[in-house]
């Protein structure tokens, strides 16, 4: 992987012209946001997007994405950059990206960026939002690719679960059991729990958004898992400091959420949102 | 057909239960609702129903819609009666019915009614929403399916339209020709063009909502064809009266509106909506 960095970063000479994406993708179908270097590569965003911007441009274009989404989770505003060669940087390059992507990926903005933005090292935080499907008896056509069909909850007990992750915490306990990061400690700036208008007059469709500086791997998933948990009953929201403070994974009682309720929503860059 | 209908008919005798079915489903992948006697029957709705209803009963079971939706369209409400065999009444239908059907039909309410109720006879009335996609750089992946990206509008040209067709009308000129029915004259009780709150701030999202107390075959999608012609500016909002009065659909110079911006949202009856 290093060597194919490398190949990739001595093209970006000065000859390049950055270019910053909004990308929005339902993830159903793919292997999240990273390609994978395997012999037959499965389907994902950044494989897709590379493989356009090589066979247009005719040389190898690496995409840069904010972080990774896992599979099968969805973005509405991914960020990403990329640099295309100077004498191709003219061309309408989002016409050309959606003319050619499947039509669930889609480029929602791309502009030209300062030479030295960078899409992961320079996001000041995230937004993800997280659905959940909470009437037993059907589950929306439409919406099933994009909830988490939990059944009901005690809103008021995840109402209540929900200020013990506010703010500045290790959260340890809540990331991938296994993953060996430096440091653990994140800041939750933003957790809302709305009942979100829609056709369905029985308001069975929440949402869960959760802001904060950066995110360990599978945190989001794993503050809902714990969230739901407390909303079904099977632990009860003052059981969450000390969790927290366990920093250990395998003590939390309850599931990852599944992949398919979470939305990367926005990536927020110095001062301004994207 | 005919001889079909009776073999169902002659079934359902006092020894059935009669159940109204509320419908949702992501028309996309089937060729409309209603079943197609074929050697290689394509997908319907229709045609799903009554093959699990058929399998748990051991019975030939049909299944009346308030009325068909064309391949491709959509339902958040399409409305349905079923006669059960009463020895099989009391099974949890609904939940038997989702457990079996593909993620892309729902059904959303099931009830015991009254022995004379007839989806389609009884219906006094429709509402249908189509959702336009106007920013013509991108499309939402999430939307896709159901919207018709029709580039932008005028929509002040598309509200001064929108008023020739409220009340009572003769439609032929806005059905699909060559359909031979009796009566032409449908009364639109409600028509409303509404920008939908989404994810996307810029509302490039926007909804025809139309309700009649009958429709033409493809007389939504013939509407919302002639109305976005007017928004393109291919002809004026006060041409519209003579299109009407020429009750022919070869007149009208508007394409149809594809069937993917078309959702059957709700089907009125006895005073009460369903």
């Amino acid at each position: 992987m290093a060597t194919e960095e490398q190949a990739f970063s001595q093209s970006s000479a000065s000859q390049m012209c950055r270019f910053r994406l909004c990308v929005a993708y339902v993830g159903t179908r793919y292997s999240g946001w990273q390609i994978q270097e395997k012999p037959l590569p499965p389907p994902t965003i950044q494989g897709e997007l590379e493989a356009i911007l090589s066979r247009v441009t005719g040389k190898a274009i690496r995409v840069h994405g904010s972080g990774r989404t896992d599979a099968g989770v969805h973005a509405d505003g991914q960020v990403a950059h990329v640099d295309i060669p100077l004498e191709r940087a003219g061309l309408d390059w989002q016409y050309i990206l959606n003319r050619h992507l499947p039509h669930d990926i889609s480029i929602v903005d791309m502009q030209p960026a300062p030479a030295d933005f960078h899409a992961r090292f320079d996001a000041r935080g995230k937004r993800y939002i997280y659905h959940l499907w909470t009437n037993q008896r059907y589950v929306p056509p439409r919406l099933f690719p994009f909830v988490w069909a939990c059944g009901s909850l005690d809103t008021d007990a995840i109402q209540c679960a929900m200020k013990y992750f506010l703010g500045c915490h290790d959260f340890a306990s809540f990331q991938t059991a296994g993953t060996d990061v430096e440091g653990t400690v994140r800041t939750v700036r933003h957790l809302a729990f709305t009942s979100r208008a829609t056709l369905f007059s029985d308001a069975a469709l929440l949402a869960i958004e959760v802001e904060a500086d950066g995110f360990l791997k599978q945190m989001v998933r794993n503050i809902v898992g714990a969230l739901v948990a407390v909303g079904q009953g099977k632990f009860s929201p003052e059981a969450l400091p000390a969790l927290l403070e366990a920093r250990d994974r395998r003590l939390l009682p309850s599931a990852t959420a599944p992949a398919q309720g979470l939305t990367l929503h926005q990536v927020f860059y110095g001062g301004v949102g994207s």
